[in-house]
């Protein structure tokens, strides 16, 4: 039995999505307890959405099954998918959510879901199939059927770090899809005609000091001590970061 | 023994009021889950709340206890109900909020609440008076009184099907009060001076079109593919629709 | 064993910090409750969420552990504390968050967090430091060393209510920092160049008036019924409230 299902989609928690979503989990896995991960992942954008799933995902125990669920697509021609990544079970479409946390993976292998429901909505696949599917990896069933033979992810253009704000979070700090640990030290980033240099925190920086920094998920942060670097230089989901060494 | 609690209210999450709830629910009923389906239902509107709680309430399985709250009158005359419809019980304010329930269900009772708690607030009913009621429904124990005799709702002047916009969603995409499944093949909807085609689901559509379709639970909602119907149309709760054939 | 945990910050809930938090406390205490109480106490400010919490905290039931943080000096010199007031337990930043607490209790006694993890990220100790601690103690684990000597708060230049703004609901309603209860019958408050007069609860005034009225946790509340009086007036936390009597 899986230690915990991770929620990670753009569904919002207030509206009827995620409770619809969690009301399916509790009938598939009872025992198996549900955390809200992210609810606000980049709405309908895949490829932010990838870089944070990456960095987030695999902070939680090895077992954990993601649902991951930010989905465009929903009702067309894209696939559903698991991924099995380092011990951690990946539920979600076949958009390239995945791209980033399959070829960061050691040991990875990956399904298409051909299971469907008796009743399958054509906008809420979230709900419909990959709820059930994660229930069932959660109660320890896994894919009985061998893994897909062609294991790579398949948006080879995308960088490995991806240079562009993926989140803005609600104190107005703006995380990038670039992972700090792989920036060396004196490293800049340029962003909206300034440039930041990289502190350790906010309190080793002055009141309203513009700063970058490693955030407790490892990924690059640009932030204002005490003010919300959104507002402050006009960020938004997808804007460019330069990397100056 | 409920399989779960649903919640429906216009609370909200991150403020004191659901968090308080869901206290008083754990302290009644333990054993049973809680679920939130909506936390951000029409606020202070119990008339365009009522047509979301008869679509989404009756997802739930059999069983479930719907503790509904959008409560402008709290404190005031309105009275407090327990309503069975379909084997599954809605505990909340007498002002509306079940009228489709009942007049769409086929076996419904409704008793008054008249038990009252040693204390009560004047403004939070949510938490002192139905939570209760909803615990001790979810643990098992139902009314041992006759319900009351007059079963009818007291809205008879509100439809059968609210020519309205009823819930905005994080998308942007706008829900209707109109249930999809009623209107013909060929059916239009018109509003803000334009008027929406009928398809199945976002990915049939080319992008940025606007366009109507029969969402999740079965409403009727207008969304534009990789857009925001709200912004783009200038929707607010309440929108007039009108039905073209 | 806690019968629940309570917790209190300004994480919000939708993106990754209180989903990572509830896993660590999952990890630390599975068989103890955790709800929502705030998630979106005032973003960096421990003063003005110092009166809420010790409004709110005291609402629930003994044992409770509340873990309380809002915490913009993270990483730096703060120090990090367990509070036992009244048999609930706090833990979270000492900033003075938990100085109203304190100074309202009649049994009080704090440890300072000594235990440190191995790994401790730089920005959030949320995460890292106050949910591993709030975990065990939820567990019924209590500190065995012995209680800091000076069991007085350091911020006493804090009044006992505090006459500002110190949080607004979904609704509009404008919370203050002043017990309702210590305000004798026929008290008004003034802000924002007028008066307002109690009220008992929304619906015994006139649609559109404003008023104040004791909320359901003993705070005065500024509200206007069904209108919102954060808009109608411009208060945003921090407003200065006179209290007229």
């Amino acid at each position: 039995m899986a230690p915990m299902i991770a929620l990670f989609s753009d569904f919002g928690l207030e509206g009827p999505y995620t409770g619809q979503v969690k009301a399916v989990l509790l009938a598939a896995a009872p025992a198996v307890p549900v955390v809200d991960l992210f609810a606000d992942a980049p709405a309908g954008k895949p490829k932010p959405s990838a870089y944070l799933l990456a960095a987030y995902g695999t902070w939680f125990p090895p077992g954990t099954v993601l649902l991951a669920v930010v989905d465009p697509g929903v009702g067309g021609a894209r696939g559903a998918v698991i991924v099995e990544a380092d011990s951690r079970w990946y539920v979600g479409p076949d958009n390239g959510l995945f791209e980033l946390v399959t070829r960061r993976g050691s040991a990875v292998r990956t399904w298409d879901i051909v299971w469907r429901p008796q009743a399958i909505s054509a906008s809420f696949h979230g709900r419909d199939l990959f709820a059930p599917v994660a229930g069932q990896l959660a109660r320890g069933v896994f894919p009985s059927e061998p893994p897909r033979s062609s294991g790579i992810g398949r948006y080879p253009d995308w960088p490995d770090d991806l240079p562009e704000i993926v989140y803005i979070d609600r104190y107005g700090n703006v995380i990038t899809g670039l992972r700090a640990g792989l920036l060396p030290d004196g490293t800049r980033l340029a962003a909206k005609g300034r440039s930041f240099h990289r502190h350790r925190t906010f309190s080793d920086v002055p009141m309203g000091e513009a700063f970058w920094y490693e955030n407790a998920n490892g990924l690059a942060e640009i932030a204002v001590n005490s003010g919300r670097a959104d507002t402050a230089f006009g960020f938004t989901i997808g804007s460019p970061i330069a990397i100056l060494r």
